[in-house]
């Protein structure tokens, strides 16, 4: 089940069940998001290119729920602000194959 | 089309067809990733809850870019990390409807 | 004049002066300081250790503004917090030195 | 002692008699401030403006010292960068009071 609109509607029934919209203000989700990004990052402090390959094998499941985190954060953000994710998406990908982006 | 294997893969033949892979180093994709969640940020700075509520009404399409980006980088990362996405989203989902998260 | 005491009173004096305290939430703060930390983060995007050097070379103004933005930030919110930025950082390095950090 | 100078010359010390000016690359640098100042950010993940005041009297220390953590990147990388931080902090307040910024 990959599909965005039912991963989507996931995390919003989730939500919902526990009446948790309340919380979800935009700003706050927003900070969220660059938290989840920073928690990617941290990952990659400090090392080289090399230490970074045999690090990936090792922490591979942990960069991965960090990853998933962001992308909740995505989707949550994009439900709320009533974005098509995908309809921008694909907008971007279509200019930046004609190289106006 | 919503599918997130599909929309990897938009992103992996443009990225292979311009031979883009060798800028694509890790650190630099979580620093392209947290940039990004830093811009869809930069749209709540200074704005209240109700500036918010308006400000999103006008700007939908600019935020929705941002979190477009975001959402790119996530993918991208995600595959080249060879990272299950939707594995551990579901995974965190069912651990947060049995409360153990 | 170099002193944090003095360069923090010429913020919050031009802050005064235009009223401007009312804007200056500590969350706001918060996300401006994480904004402009990506600011500096930005430059480095995409470069390689050789092409950083070069390029600092070239941005060292710019890449300066930043960072004293950001550093404008962290006063800022040193001084609304009421925390004593220099105490804190000393008692951090003397930790550091003793090995406990 | 609240000099810049002199809190600069602590950190560097430190930083020679280990040797670990080679960690030190300026894109680890930044990413290091963007991380630090995201902990400073997650001190007010969810919370309104009135559980912000009362968090704040409870974790003052605990936020003080992820601003004396960016601090420390801003002086280490405006160091090494050979960036002029309070001199470009200056012109920038002139600025400002002259209303150019």
């Amino acid at each position: 089940m990959s599909d965005i609109k039912k991963l989507t509607k996931q995390i919003i029934d989730f939500r919902n069940a526990r009446d948790w919209k309340q919380f979800h203000k935009p700003k706050d989700l927003a900070l969220s998001l660059m938290l989840e990004a920073a928690e990617v990052g941290e990952h990659f402090q400090w090392k080289n290119d090399k230490e970074i390959q045999a690090y990936i094998k090792q922490h591979k499941n942990d960069i991965g729920e960090e990853l998933a985190d962001t992308f909740y954060w995505v989707l949550l953000m994009a439900h709320d602000l009533d974005v098509d994710l995908v309809k921008i998406f694909e907008k971007k990908m279509k200019k930046m194959r004609l190289n106006i982006l």
